[in-house]
């Protein structure tokens, strides 16, 4: 039976400001990607996330980003694999402690905005953020969607998850149409869950110039924080469910 | 054979700006209380003191304090308890991050600073702080010396440490005189020797006005940061085993 | 011809996070409190919210707060006045740097929160902020609401501009009830634009022991950030305009 | 009679952490670049700098940087135009508010570290911090160092200050030498008052090649938290004061 994950990014609040329906969300998704308080959360918030995901039965897995709160972890900072080892290592360390105190465990690791993107253009970086992972936990599963942090990932030994979006166009090598295109973003809820259904099934994914390229679907990635968030989750999980296809983390 | 502790504040450099003399204090000590990265420290100088501790055989211990890095973390700041229990866990799960990447682990808490006062006065944010050690992980050690902590720690079944001071006098109940006080700092190196010489062997200090009180020497605590910290650290640990009392961790 | 001011905070917006509702508030008050990127707000929210209320013709009000942005500056902190002093300075020269440079000044200073709290309990922190206004430009107006602070401009020969709440009953000496009491919040409309009209035209209001208690009404404080506010401010407006009360900055 | 500034970084301490010796620092120069709370300083230390560099008689200057403490400001970040715009607004804004309360006014601003190279490499973000010391205060100065900047600041009808480096040496384009280079230090004290006086005297400095190249000499910009700082300072000042060299702010 085919199956796949859904993980979305969660507990992007900050100490009065909230961001996401991470409540509404929670029963539709399968993995739950939580800020560690750099690029957004707080402890309070961090706790708070981790006993929902818990409660929900969805697993847990860090998200760490960059020291730039105001920025959200979106713009790109010159840093060393010295420091970007380090900054994983802190923040996913502080999320496993709200793990462990709750009677739970980490289950994986996605980088955040910027520090992911940087991983994409700098292979350093995305040895280091393997090499982080590695040493911290050689049983977590990292999720990518490039191939720098993928083939990172292996060289060091560590599970990779690779990840697929319903609401974004493929081009011909398999990678993201920048958002600056038009085409970008798919925005027909019946189209985005065509696509994923290929995807899982068929293991291709139709590019915009109407090519079937290959994809592993390990994990789909859903966006918490947008309006219609959670009827998108809860249709796309009824869709999968409706063709077969089990919901389950990996 | 009688036995006591050293502990030392370290890790208290951030960004650019140094602090204290970690790597010269450090052969002279048995336990390191490391700061979290919000009163004092960043990733990348936890990551440098962890390794040093660990190069040293000294053991690791997680010093968290209050989010207020301007400060220092000397400035109380109104907070719940829940909002204590989930910074105490997110500091002491960043610190253990490097740790564990780094082969070691954790072995004790000492919450710094205001943090530490304010558990002092109220017993409420005591238990937070025992409580969030205990769910974190039941086999650390809890340094402390204020009756407070000590009785939430103990409630909680946490092992207690108690603490005491070379370079401070004492009153008759067996607190600490009040630095606003004459006579607060023992500023001499042979009487703060002889101080630490009776509390290790005899289980006694001298107080203000003359009175052998009873106290509990576990852990001698030294501060790093001051001129003459190394000189003095390596003269007490000199004479002390000149006495026969072992300096070993707990 | 009676007159009142209506005063709003705003600019507590923070990088990604949205709170309050800035651009629909602004129509109905004559004077902003924009936050100053302490407890809340950062450059481009402060920018963005100048020239908003420069657009709609009103007053520019800094509003500092503690430097504890995860907790909204709602967490009383241990604070010398010199520090308070200066963080005053700070924030409102920050603040006056976006008047300037869009072509405005700066018309009052109203302190945040936990800051403000700290000056009803503590005159030297309410002689702090005085002089610190004074010193940055005697000619701006504070805001303010208790005794202390009132008293210590007074003493600095700023203008002050007594702020009276619509929202929130008061006691026989003049002081809010507290929130935590029973009838501490008025959420009934026209019982809010009742009391609000008595102070403007009477300068009394009804304590909730029945008793009719002096108030000066300078300034009348709307909360921006509950659900309902707009509306509620523009029938405040309408209510207070329709009985031949003035609405203008003082 | 010929004249040169000397300017140096100051105000860089922050919390408890001490950065420089501004106090020693200043007797020796004539313009003081103060750190404003983002890459460095608080604004208890922007206080104090403000009132030594007044009580010395040198000139205020404001010396913006990037948001991270962290990193000293020296870690380049993706930013775009409105937001240095605004962050350069804010920080100068802040620094003024302390001219201003101790009866002084700022004379110029220069950009730090990692803000400073942004400017070099992208005419966007020179332009911006040109408009926003423009909209600011179309008096003040601008420190600069490259064409980009220089020629963003000349557009607005800012007055520009160049400034000269007595310890890099310089390639024959007039840009200084990598320090990724051999050669691009200058440690011999008197090779760098040679290089200073000519620089001072005939307008020229001497490449790493040999040429002669014309520099615009109004400004020299020394570094004071190395040690040999204060030495150096006066050793220069001294050399450039028997050559008859005014040293005078610009």
């Amino acid at each position: 039976m085919p199956s796949i994950d859904i993980n979305c990014d969660m507990g992007e609040s900050f100490g009065p400001w909230v961001m996401g329906q991470d409540l509404e969300i929670l029963p539709h998704v399968t993995s739950a990607n939580i800020a560690c308080g750099f690029h957004a959360s707080d402890p309070d918030t961090m706790l708070k996330t981790v006993r929902a995901a818990i409660a929900n039965g969805v697993a847990l897995g860090a998200h760490p980003g960059l020291p730039d709160r105001q920025g959200f972890g979106r713009r790109a900072m010159d840093m060393s694999p010295a420091e970007v080892y380090a900054l994983v290592i802190y923040q996913v360390g502080a999320l496993q402690g709200f793990a462990r105190s709750q009677g739970a465990s980490l289950h994986h690791v996605k980088t955040h905005g910027a520090l992911y993107n940087m991983t994409v253009r700098q292979p350093a970086l995305a040895e280091a953020v393997a090499q982080a992972v590695f040493d911290f936990d050689p049983t977590l599963q990292l999720f990518v969607a490039n191939r720098n942090m993928a083939q990172a990932a292996r060289d060091k030994g560590l599970a990779v998850c690779s990840e697929v979006f319903a609401d974004r166009s493929y081009q011909d090598d398999g990678t993201l149409t920048p958002r600056s295109q038009p085409g970008a973003m798919i925005e027909d809820v019946e189209q985005a869950i065509a696509q994923v259904r290929r995807m899982a099934l068929e293991g291709v994914v139709r590019s915009v110039n109407g090519v079937d390229v290959p994809v592993t679907a390990d994990t789909l990635c859903l966006h918490g924080d947008q309006p219609g968030a959670v009827v998108f989750a809860r249709r796309i999980r009824e869709a999968l469910l409706a063709d077969g296809i089990a919901i389950a983390r990996t």
